[in-house]
C-alpha cells in the first residue's frame, strides 16, 4: 500500500499540476496565451495517463489488494475502485486520449467562434468527429445496453441509461406542470431587483461573507473572477471557486458563489490523508452537483436565510432597503422561461436537462444526425416550453460541453438535483439540523453531509451514498415536493 | 536541428509550467496551500533537469553541431550555448539539485519566521547549509580562482568575480561622494507627496495605462498584486508583471510597474521561434536588470516623462494639481539614507549591492564565518552609509536571496544599473530616438532595444551586446555621470 500510495500520490502531483493550469487558463490567462498553454497541459496529461496505465501502477494495485483487510471495507473499497477506474483507462491507448485531447482544444475554439456567429454549420464537422471519438470509446470502455452507458459512466459511477431515462421519464410531466404553474405565478406578481449598480467590490465582500458563513475555509480555498464560473481543486488544502459579477444584479454572483462553495466544501470535506486516491476524490457529478444544488437553492433561496442575510445585504447594497425582504422573496423565488440553460430558474431547470439528455443519447446512439440538431432541438425545446429558440446561439450552440467532449455530462445536473432535495430532506429530519438551520447555524447542517457524504470520498457508490444518507432509494420525490412547495403550493 | 528543437520545446514546456505554478504561489496560493505546491514544483523541476542532462539532450546537440552552417552565427552560437548549459547542469547530480531544491523551500520559510522574529540565530544553521551547497556546486562546476566564480557564472555569463570586484571598487569612492551630496540636497529641500489615499484602482488604471505607452501588450502579458513584485514569462505569449500598492505614494507601484514592464519588454522582445533555446532567452540578470532600470530610472524619473504624465497623473489623483510638477519632481528624484535596498533610491542603490557583494563572497570564501554576518553587515553599513541598522531585520536578514540559494546574484543589480546607463547614453545619442524621448513616444527607442538588445537572446555574451550597442567597454561612467547630473549637478 505505501508504494501504491507514492505512486498515486506522483499522480496527483501531475494532475493537480494541470489543474493550476487549467484554472489559470479560465481566470487569467492572456489573449494570445492559449496556444502554448495546449501545449503545456498535453503533455502533463499525457505524462498522467502513461503513469496511471503503467505496469508499476497496475501490480502496485495487485500487491495491495492481496494484502488487504478484507475487514476494512473503506480500503478495500478504494482498492477496488481504483482497479476499476485503472482497467477503464487502460482501455484508451494513450493516441486515443492524445487526440481526444487535441480535438477538443480545436473544437472549443469553433465553438466558440460558431456561438458568437450563430453558425451550427461551422461546428458541425467538429461535433460529427466529437460524437466519433466518443463512440470509440464507448466501444473501448464496453456498455451493456448502448454506447451512452459508457459514457455516463465517466461522469456517474454506477449509472445507466435506462435508469436515468426512467427517472427523467417519470418526473417530465410533473415537472413540465410545476414549471408552468411556477411561471404562471410569477407572472401574475412580476417583481424587479432594485436598480443597480451593485459596485463589483461590495457584491465581493458580500459573497465572502456569506461563503464564510456557509463553512468555507479561505485558509485552503480563494474566490476569483471568470467568464464561466467553476470550481476546481489544485491540491489537499487548496480549493478554487470561481464567480463573475452583473452590476445590475447581485444576487447572480451570490448565488453562484454559494452554489460552487457547495462543490468547495464537499472538496474541502474529503480526507487530505486520501489525497489522490478513490477514498480522497469526489465520487460523483451527481453526487458532486448535490452539494452546490443543496447550499444554492435549499439554503440559498429559502426565506430563513434571508431573514439573517437580507439586513447584511442591505448593508453593501442600500437601495435594498426600500425594496424590503418580502418583495425580494419574490424576486429570488421568481421562475420564468428562458432559452439559456445556466440562467434557467429551479423550477424550470430541469427541462433543459432532459432535453438534451434525450439529444445526445440519440447522437451517440446513431439515431440523430449532427445535421439535424439544430431542429431536433428546438422541437424539442417547443415540446417542453412552449417557446422555440430564435436562434441557435440560444438554443443547440449555448453549452460548451460537448465541445470539451463531454458527452455523458448533462444528466449529472438533474441527478444533482434530485440528491440535493433528497439529502436536504432527510438532514432537515434532525432537530438539531433544522434548528440551525432556522437560526442561520449551518454548522449541524455541514457536520451532517461531511459525515454522510464527504467523507465517502470515492468508497461508496452514489447510490449507496444516497440510500445510506436518506433511508431511501434516489428518487425525484423530494425534489418534486421540494418545487411543489416552493414555487406552486 | 529538428530533434533538439523538438526536444528544447519539451523542456520549455515542463520548466514554463512550473512557473506557472510558481507566479500563482506568488499571487494567488491559499495559505495552507504551500507544501503541496512545494511538491509539484520539485516534481517538474526533476524531470525538468532529467530532461536537459539527458544523453538524448546531448546527442542531439552534438548532431546539430556537426550539421551547423558555420556561417550562420548565431545558430552557430546557440547550440553552443547549448551545449554550454548542458554541461554546467549535467555537473550536478540530480541528488544535489532535489537537496538544493528542498533546503531552499525550508529555508524561505525559516528566514521569513527569523525576520519577523529579528532572530539571525534561527536562521543562521540554514545558511551554513545554503552556504555550503553553494560551495558544493561550485566545486562541481568548477572555477578559474575562488568559487565565487562559479556562483556569478549562473546569473552572469562571462563575469568573473575580479572583474566585478574592480569594477565595484573603481567607483565605490565616487558613489559615495555622489550619494552623499544627493542625500544633503534633499535634506537642504525636503518634499513630501500630498496626503493619500492613492485608491488601489486609480492607481491600476494608471500603471497600466503607463505601461501600454512604454509598448508592454496586453494581448501577451497582464499585471498582478503580490507581495514581492517580479516578472516571470509563463509561455512565448504570456509575460506577467506583478506589483503591490502603498496607497499613500502611487509612485511606489507606479515606479515598479515601470521597472517589471521593463523586464516584460526584453521578455516580449526574444523571438517567439527560439522560445526554448538560449537564442530565445534572456542572455542574463544583468541585462535583464538594464532593461528594468532603463525604463523605471532613465525614463520614469525623468523630467521630460513628467511633461507628459503629471497632467494625467492629476487627473487619477486630484491631490496632485495643487502640489504641482516643480514639486513633484523634486519628490520623485529624492535620495534620503535608508536601511532597506528595495526601498533606496537611485543615488544609493548600489551601495546596498557593493556591501552584499564583498559579505557573499566572503562567505563563500571561507573568510567570513555566518556567526559573524550580522556584525560584519553593521560595520559595513556604517562605512558606507555612516548609519548602523537597529536590528538585523533591517540589515543582514531584509533580504530573501540568500534563503532562496541566490548566492552570487546580488552583483548583477548594479551592473544592470551600469548597463540600463550605458545603453540610455548611446540611445539617446540617435537623433529620432531623443526626440521621440522628449516628445514621450517610446516606440524608437524599444525599437533601438530590440534591435541591440532583445533579440540576441542568449546568442551574444552580456559584455558583447554592451559593445555591440554602445561602441565602448562595459563600464560605470555613464552611470556615475547619470548620478551626477541628475542628483548633484
Amino acid at each position: 500500500m505505501e508504494r501504491l500510495k507514492a505512486l498515486a500520490s506522483e499522480a496527483e502531483t501531475v494532475s493537480s499540476a494541470a489543474s493550476v493550469l487549467g484554472w489559470d487558463q479560465e481566470t487569467n490567462l492572456p489573449p494570445d496565451g492559449g496556444p502554448w498553454r495546449a501545449k503545456q497541459l498535453s503533455w502533463l496529461s499525457g505524462r498522467h495517463h502513461e503513469m496511471v496505465t503503467s505496469e508499476a501502477w497496475k501490480s502496485a494495485i495487485e500487491e495491495a489488494l492481496a494484502n488487504c483487510d478484507e475487514e476494512d471495507s473503506r480500503a478495500s473499497r478504494n482498492l477496488t475502485e481504483m482497479r476499476r477506474q485503472f482497467e477503464r483507462k487502460q482501455r484508451l491507448p494513450t493516441e486515443l486520449v492524445e487526440r481526444a485531447s487535441s480535438l477538443s482544444s480545436r473544437a472549443k475554439q469553433v465553438w466558440s467562434d460558431a456561438r458568437k456567429h450563430d453558425d451550427f454549420l461551422r461546428f458541425a464537422p467538429l461535433l460529427e468527429e466529437l460524437v466519433g471519438i466518443a463512440r470509440e470509446k464507448a466501444e473501448l470502455w464496453g456498455y451493456a445496453d448502448e454506447p451512452y452507458d459508457a459514457l455516463l459512466e465517466t461522469y456517474e459511477r454506477g449509472a445507466t441509461t435506462a435508469k436515468v431515462a426512467s427517472i427523467f421519464e417519470g418526473m417530465g410531466s410533473e415537472l413540465r406542470e410545476i414549471s408552468q404553474a411556477a411561471v404562471d405565478r410569477f407572472a401574475a406578481n412580476p417583481v424587479e431587483l432594485p436598480a443597480g449598480p451593485y459596485p463589483e467590490e461590495a457584491q465581493a465582500r458580500f459573497n465572502r461573507e456569506v461563503a464564510e458563513a456557509l463553512g468555507f475555509d479561505f485558509s485552503m480555498g480563494r474566490i476569483d473572477t471568470t467568464t464561466h464560473p467553476f470550481c476546481t481543486t489544485l491540491g489537499p488544502a487548496d480549493v478554487r471557486l470561481t464567480t463573475r459579477y452583473d452590476l445590475d444584479d447581485f444576487t447572480s454572483s451570490l448565488f453562484g458563489v454559494m452554489h460552487e462553495a457547495g462543490h468547495g466544501l464537499y472538496e474541502q470535506g474529503l480526507r487530505a490523508e486520501d489525497y489522490g486516491t478513490p477514498a480522497g476524490d469526489a465520487v460523483s457529478l451527481g453526487i458532486h452537483e448535490s452539494q452546490s444544488r443543496l447550499w444554492e437553492n435549499h439554503i440559498g433561496r429559502s426565506r430563513a436565510f434571508w431573514d439573517r442575510w437580507f439586513p447584511v445585504a442591505c448593508k453593501h447594497f442600500p437601495q435594498l432597503e426600500a425594496f424590503g425582504l418580502d418583495a425580494f422573496m419574490g424576486f429570488v423565488q421568481r421562475s420564468e422561461k428562458s432559452f439559456i440553460r445556466v440562467e434557467a430558474d429551479e423550477a424550470t431547470y430541469d427541462l433543459h436537462i432532459l432535453l438534451r439528455f434525450d439529444l445526445e443519447r440519440r447522437l451517440v446512439q446513431g439515431d440523430l444526425q449532427v445535421k439535424d440538431v439544430p431542429a431536433a432541438w428546438n422541437e424539442r425545446f417547443e415540446a417542453g416550453f412552449g417557446i422555440t429558440p430564435p436562434n441557435d446561439r440560444e438554443g443547440c450552440l449555448q453549452d460548451i460541453h460537448w465541445a470539451m467532449g463531454g458527452l455523458g455530462y448533462f444528466p449529472t445536473y438533474s441527478l444533482g438535483n434530485l440528491n440535493a432535495a433528497q439529502l436536504f430532506e432527510a438532514a432537515r429530519a434532525v432537530p438539531d439540523i433544522a434548528t440551525g438551520i432556522d437560526r442561520s447555524d449551518y454548522a449541524p447542517l455541514l457536520a451532517w453531509l461531511r459525515e454522510k457524504v464527504h467523507c465517502h470520498g470515492g468508497t461508496l457508490d452514489p447510490d449507496e451514498i444516497i440510500r445510506d444518507a436518506t433511508g431511501n432509494e434516489p428518487s425525484p420525490e423530494a425534489h418534486l415536493r421540494h418545487l411543489r412547495k416552493r414555487y406552486v403550493g
